[in-house]
C-alpha cells in the first residue's frame, strides 16, 4: 500500500512503501541522501547498505523508483520525518543528466523567462513551480463553488466562430472548410444569448487574442472566466456578485492553503468583504492631486494611476481589490450600456495594480443595441450577430456580467511578475512551444 | 423580494413578487391566463382586471415582466399553485412575433435540426431544452468533484499548438504571427508531460477537429474531458477509475435529478458498480454466434457490434456500460503501450452503444516511444515534440488515463440521437453559426 510523502508523519516507527522520482542524490559522511518526491511534496531517505546505493549508480534526477523503509522522527527533514533502511526499485531507469536544477528555485527574472518556457517540462518538476498550479486549480474550484452555490448554470461556447468582432481585439483567423471563420476572443454574445435561457451562466474556457504586442501583460491565449446575469436592478448588484465572488475565493484560498501561499512568497491578503468605489473622474482627481500631475487629458486609467489606486486603497480603505467605476463613454463597447453622455455603466475590477475584469451593465434594448452596433461600425446584418439580436428582439431582460481573467488572478495572487508565469505553457507572439 | 417560480408553493395564500418571460398567454372564459418563465420553471397567473389585461396588448411572448399576485394552491398548475389578482409591470415590450412556438415541444427529427439550431438563441427557452443543458452542466460539477476527490488537479493546456499531429483525425491550420500553426485536438501530448508533475491531472475543454464527415456522430468542435494518472500497477486501475468516475456521476445524476430526466424521457439507468469487461476477440465471436454472421474479418468493432454488445451486458450483467478491451494492434497510436503482438493496453468505453473514451496505458518508455513515433511515421525530431519527449528523457512513471467525449456523454445519458443536440451552439462541416 503506497504511502505519500505529506502522510510519513502519520507512520513514526513503521515501515513504509513510497513511490516517486529520484529529486536529489547527496554523499554525506559516508551516507548516501536521497530526495523523493511524488505528488504531496519531497521525502528524505538515508542509504547505508551498499547494495541500495549501487543500485542508484548512473541514476540520474528524475529516476522513477519505489522504496521502502522505516519511518524514523527527523525534525531537520521535510515533514518532520525520513526513511531509514531503506530498499530501493528502480521502476524507470533515467541516464540523461537534467538540463536544469529542478530542486533550486527556478529564476523568474525577465531575462531567464525563456529558458524557464523552454524546460517547462521538466521545469515544473520543482515544488514552487508545481505550487503555482495547484493554487490555480484551487482558485478555479473555488470560483465555480461559489457561482454554483449562486444558481450559476455552466456553458461551453463555441471557440469556432464566423466573425469574432465583437470585443476590438485582433483576431486569429482560419481556413473553416471552405468559409472564412475565426477564433473567439470572448463568449460575449453567446453568454448574453444564454442569459435569456437561465438568466445567470458562466464560461471558463479558452479565449484567443493575436495580440502583436510582447509585454508582461499580453498573451495570444487566455483562460477566461465569464460571468452574466439577468433580472439586475442596478449596476451595483453585478458589482457586488463579482465582489463576493472575489472575496469568497481569495479569503477561503488563503484560508485552506496559507502554508503553500507563503511558501511561494505571494504578499499577505488585504482584503474587505466591500470594495471600495471611485470614479475614473475621481480616480484621476486624487492621483492629480497626491502626485502633483495634469491628469486632465487622459480618458483612460494610466498603468500607474492604475497601481497608485490600489495602493492608496490598501492603505486608506484596507483592501486592495478597488471598482474604478463610471468608465468613460470612448471606453465603451456596443453592447455595454450609457450612464448618461459622459460615461458607461461599467467598471473595472482593479486587484493589485492591475484590471482584473471589465464589469459592465449591458445593452438590453433591441433598438438601442441596433443603433449601438451601428455607431461602432457594426453591421447588423452580419450573417454573425443574427441569433445574437434574435434574443434581444424577443426579449432579453437587464443583465450584467464580467469577463474576467483568470491568468491575471492568479499573477497578482501569487505576485508574479508576468502573466506568463501564471499559465501552464503560455503563448505569445514569439512563443508557440512547448 | 423577488420569489422564484419553483418557490411558489411555500408561498400559498401570500402575496409574491416574481420575474420572468410571458410563456404563454390564451383566453379562456373570458379570463386571460398567462405563463410566466423564469430560471426554474413556469408560473400560471390568471388576470381578471382589465388594466391588467390592457398592459398585455400586443405584448408578444418574450416580453420580459414583473408580475405581483395572490399565490392560490391549484392542483393542476406547474408547481401546484397559481397567481390571482395579478399586477403586471411591463420591464422590456416585445412587439415581434416568436418564430417558433416554445411552449410545445420542439422537433428534433432529422431533418428539423438545422430549423432548431438557426433557431437556438431562443429555443433554448424551451423548457425542455434548457434542461438538457442544465443536466450538462451537472454532468461536468459532478465529474469534477468525482475527481477532485481522487487528488486530481485540473489543468489548461494550449489549443493553439504548432503540430497537432498526434491524434490521427484532421486538423484545422492556421497562420500565427506569420509560423504555421493547428489548433489542438486533444491535450495528449500536454497532459503526459504534467503526470511528471501532479501524478493525476485532468482537463476539460475544447478540442478541434476538421471532421469532413456529416453524421450523427461526428462535430468539429467537442467538450473533452481529458484524464491521466500516474504509477499504475494494471491497466485495470486505470479502467476502475473511469468507471467509478462515471458510476459516482450518473448514478449520483439520478440520485438528484430524476425528475428531469424522466421529463425528458431519459432511458433509466441500467449499472453496475462494476462494468463487465469483454475482449474485442470475445465480442467479435459472441456476435458472430448470437447473429450468424461471419466477423472474422473485423478487426475494430462495428457499429452494430458496439450496439449489440452494450445490449447484451445491459441483459446480462444488468449494466449497459462495457469495456471492449485489447483493443488490436492496428489502432494503436503510437503513445500507446502494446500487450502482446496483437492487442495493445487498451480498452474502449461503451456506453449504450456509443464509445465513449478509449482507456489506454501509455508508452513511458523513452526509447520505445522514439521506436513507436518513427513506426507511425511522426517525426521525433520535429520541435512540437521536443517537450513531449524531454518528459520521457527525464523519467515519466507507468501512467494511462482516456479523452473521454462529453457532448457524447451527455448524448446517451438523455438518449438524444444526435450528438449536436448535446451542444448549444453545435459546428461541423456545414455549420458555423449561430
Amino acid at each position: 500500500m503506497r504511502v505519500l510523502s505529506n502522510e510519513l508523519k502519520d507512520h513514526i516507527n513503521s515501515e513504509v512503501h513510497l513511490e516517486g522520482w529520484l529529486h536529489k542524490k547527496r554523499l554525506l559522511g559516508g551516507l548516501t541522501f536521497i530526495n523523493l518526491r511524488d505528488r504531496k511534496g519531497i521525502v528524505q531517505a538515508v542509504i547505508k547498505d551498499k547494495a541500495e546505493v549501487d543500485k542508484l549508480k548512473g541514476m540520474q534526477i528524475g529516476t522513477v523508483m519505489e522504496i521502502d523503509g522505516q519511518v524514523v522522527e527527523e525534525p531537520r527533514a521535510p515533514g518532520g520525518a525520513e526513511l531509514h533502511d531503506v530498499r530501493i526499485k528502480v521502476i524507470v531507469p533515467v541516464s540523461y543528466e537534467m538540463p536544469i536544477e529542478i530542486d533550486k528555485p527556478l529564476s523568474h527574472k525577465p531575462d531567464n523567462l525563456d529558458t524557464l518556457f523552454e524546460h517547462r517540462a521538466i521545469g515544473l518538476r520543482n515544488i514552487n513551480e508545481a505550487k503555482v498550479f495547484l493554487i490555480r486549480s484551487e482558485l478555479l474550484r473555488l470560483i465555480r463553488q461559489f457561482l454554483y452555490n449562486n444558481d450559476f448554470v455552466e456553458i461551453q461556447t463555441p471557440k469556432l466562430v464566423g466573425n469574432a468582432a465583437e470585443g476590438g481585439a485582433e483576431v486569429f483567423k482560419l481556413d473553416y472548410f471552405g468559409k472564412p471563420a475565426s477564433l473567439a476572443q470572448s463568449p460575449q454574445l453567446y453568454k448574453q444569448v444564454m442569459v435569456g435561457v437561465f438568466e445567470r451562466v458562466f464560461e471558463i474556457g479558452p479565449a484567443f487574442r493575436a495580440e502583436p504586442s510582447a509585454t508582461t501583460r499580453h498573451v495570444s491565449e487566455v483562460t477566461m472566466l465569464d460571468i452574466e446575469m439577468a433580472f439586475i436592478k442596478s449596476h451595483d448588484e453585478v458589482l457586488n456578485m463579482v465582489q463576493d465572488m472575489l472575496y469568497f475565493t481569495l479569503t477561503n484560498l488563503w484560508a485552506n492553503h496559507s502554508e503553500e501561499l507563503r511558501q511561494l512568497k505571494a504578499p499577505e491578503l488585504v482584503i474587505k468583504p466591500s470594495f471600495p468605489r471611485y470614479s475614473m473622474k475621481q480616480i484621476h482627481e486624487m492621483y492629480q492631486e497626491a502626485n502633483k500631475v495634469d491628469m486632465s487629458a487622459e480618458i483612460d486609467l494610466t498603468p500607474d494611476e492604475e497601481r497608485w489606486i490600489c495602493e492608496y486603497a490598501k492603505e486608506h480603505d484596507g483592501c486592495e481589490a478597488v471598482f474604478a467605476t463610471d468608465l468613460p463613454k470612448p471606453k465603451m463597447k456596443f453592447y455595454h450600456k450609457a450612464k448618461d453622455d459622459k460615461s458607461a455603466q461599467s467598471a473595472d475590477l482593479l486587484f493589485r495594480g492591475l484590471e482584473l475584469a471589465t464589469v459592465p451593465v449591458r445593452e438590453n434594448g433591441y433598438e438601442d443595441l441596433i443603433r449601438q452596433m451601428k455607431e461602432a461600425g457594426i453591421d447588423p446584418d452580419d450573417e454573425s450577430f443574427r441569433f445574437y439580436l434574435q434574443a434581444f428582439k424577443h426579449g432579453l431582460p437587464p443583465h450584467g456580467g464580467c469577463g474576467f481573467g483568470i491568468d491575471r488572478l492568479v499573477e497578482k495572487t501569487l505576485g508574479l511578475g508576468n502573466i506568463k508565469e501564471a499559465i501552464l505553457f503560455p503563448r505569445d507572439i514569439n512563443r508557440l512551444s512547448p
